[in-house]
């Protein structure tokens, strides 16, 4: 293994693949990164087991001799640190790697290339074609809702059900859900739970660009593959609670509200959490006025007035965890946001004004009024 | 107690006093912050018992009833994120404030203000004036190298000694050292132990312009007057050991390099510190090439050639902690630094080339070479 690279080229691909790496994963050889030194350039692999990130570089590298070995995870530091344009790097004896510039020389101990797992990178299976921008929001507007308890690990993913070309996608905690619907063309149905980690990593990589994402299914495992970038994971087995009926589609009360108005007077509710897991607000509609309170024994109590820009239906009291309803209306692009109530112990809908393609979903607590 | 004041103000001032008060002392009274309504305005105190930090607020107020409350700590958040330019605050009911804007009303449980210590604020003993910006200097260049092993509490300190209108103030956490000499006027001579918690806070409230800062110094206590603030602290008792004895004034062996040359390389050979608490780098000069190196059997090495301005003297092998070395380095303003050497095993001077007001010591460790 010999090559020279472009310092800058070589440190955006290993910060790529680097993240998914565990320096301190009990098998050796996941603690590192998998260099492939061959004909049309370098290859770089980072992986956990469950996710793993590869890939390609073609351009701003010469290779002198092809060659494979498993470099530790902080050759990342070194080689953004190291001041040269390029970089000399040159298996120099059994694993003893040599990474030269101008002055400096680092030399780093690697490991067989043949203790790395084999992973099957094959483009197989069934295929989807979405905008990166599609799968970002998708992203941003789900995963935040999945739940942490592993006890249920069907719910630490997003359930990505595909039926007459429209891809429904379901996140739940089950104290929230979120819920996003997408038209694509031409798509087999599918029902699979991808886990909320691997969507966090295709986030982190994806630019926000018209640029398309690849995605093959097949029955145990996901493929994303755009630009020089393949993530593969695997996929939560099991099945994905029913949800579509836990979404009301009739309404008793509906407020239209300014998105900016809300989340303000929430964070400042918020403020009397302190020191208590409890983020419990009332919101309150009494003849012409909506208001927000909150209550700490210990602390002390607001109340706060709202304008609002519509309000239909009859007076109405309901109290809900207000980290989750900030949560949800972080999701939301347009400025004004439609709650929607049935009584203060059914769940509370929040969509957008003039959109419905995402709906947020907040069960209330129980009302201390 | 009832009060109208510009919100802004207000948010700045709390914010002053509020770093120190810890919200999880044992002590209810210090757990808040006090304010003390008077014809003249509002007076803010936070402390730790150790120290205490007072500030007035003499403009955008609008006093209507005097009287005093220790108010939690928290209401420096709640300040901050009310949304009207003047806040109403008024005592409702015992110890229950309201605070009032344009639509929020926070009501908050306060605690009686006789339960707040007595402290003494009076502008007695010994006066010492410094430029604002001496001050600043004097507490970086220093106060980074006390120590934090409390069995030796005088040297969780910073020495400031005064004789002949020279101040020196000394930081020495027993493996390196710093030492800054500074003119003053007409100032009587002193010998005391200012805590380096103390004058990190000087240093977060002082402004770096051409104002003065007033220290007045009693037996026990020191206090720092500047703007409408006010810090006191209590000194550490004893003696200070003695360091002058400690700092050679001849050497072998003298280089003189750029200050981001050698901070790069040191920052470089870091990176082989991974996993363990050994940040050892030797240094060699050896006929013309002066090189950095650093080995960790587990990981790899370094070996880096350095360019270099001046050097004079013998060849030379010396082994330091490079973290002291960083860190003494980012004390100096010039870009070329005076390294001094005598032998591997004695203090290592830093210098800066033009002005040896300031003095950074480093012990080297035993060398691997």
């Amino acid at each position: 293994m010999k090559f020279k690279i472009n310092k800058q080229t070589l440190a955006n691909s290993l910060r790529k693949v680097s993240h998914v790496v565990n320096a301190k994963s009990p098998i050796l050889a996941l603690n590192g990164i998998f260099f492939d030194v061959n004909e049309k350039g370098l290859t770089l692999v980072g992986s956990d087991t469950e996710i793993t990130i590869k890939t390609n570089i073609t351009e701003n590298i010469s290779i002198k001799k092809t060659g494979k070995l498993i470099l530790p995870k902080f050759v990342e530091e070194i080689i953004r640190k190291m001041d040269d344009e390029n970089i000399e790097i040159e298996l120099i004896s059994n694993d003893l790697v040599l990474f030269k510039s101008n002055k400096s020389e680092f030399k780093i101990n690697g490991i067989d290339a043949s203790q790395f797992p084999n992973i099957d990178y094959s483009l197989t299976g069934d295929l989807i074609k979405l905008n990166n921008s599609d799968m970002i929001d998708i992203i941003n507007e789900t995963s935040f809702a999945v739940s942490t308890e592993v006890l249920r690990p069907q719910l630490t993913g997003v359930n990505f059900v595909c039926e007459n070309n429209v891809i429904t996608c379901v996140a739940t905690d089950s104290f929230r859900l979120a819920r996003k619907n997408i038209q694509v063309n031409d798509t087999k149905d599918f029902n699979i739970i991808i886990p909320g980690k691997c969507l966090s990593e295709v986030n982190k990589l994806l630019t926000n660009n018209k640029d398309n994402i690849d995605i093959y299914l097949d029955n145990q495992k996901i493929l994303f593959n755009f630009d020089d970038t393949i993530i593969i994971s695997r996929l939560i087995k099991g099945s994905y609670p029913p949800t579509a009926n836990l979404i009301p589609t009739n309404f008793e009360c509906t407020l239209v509200i300014n998105k900016k108005v809300i989340k303000d007077a929430l964070d400042r509710a918020n403020i009397l959490s302190i020191n208590t897991q409890n983020f419990t607000v009332n919101l309150e509609k009494n003849v012409d006025i909506l208001s927000i309170s909150s209550n700490n024994k210990e602390v002390g109590s607001i109340n706060e007035n709202l304008d609002y820009i519509n309000y239909i239906g009859n007076e109405i009291k309901v109290s809900f965890n207000s980290k989750y309803v900030i949560e949800a209306l972080n999701t939301f692009k347009e400025d004004n946001i439609k709650f929607q109530f049935n009584g203060k112990m059914n769940p509370i809908i929040l969509e957008q004004e003039n959109n419905n393609n995402l709906i947020q979903l907040i069960l209330p607590v129980k009302n201390p009024f």
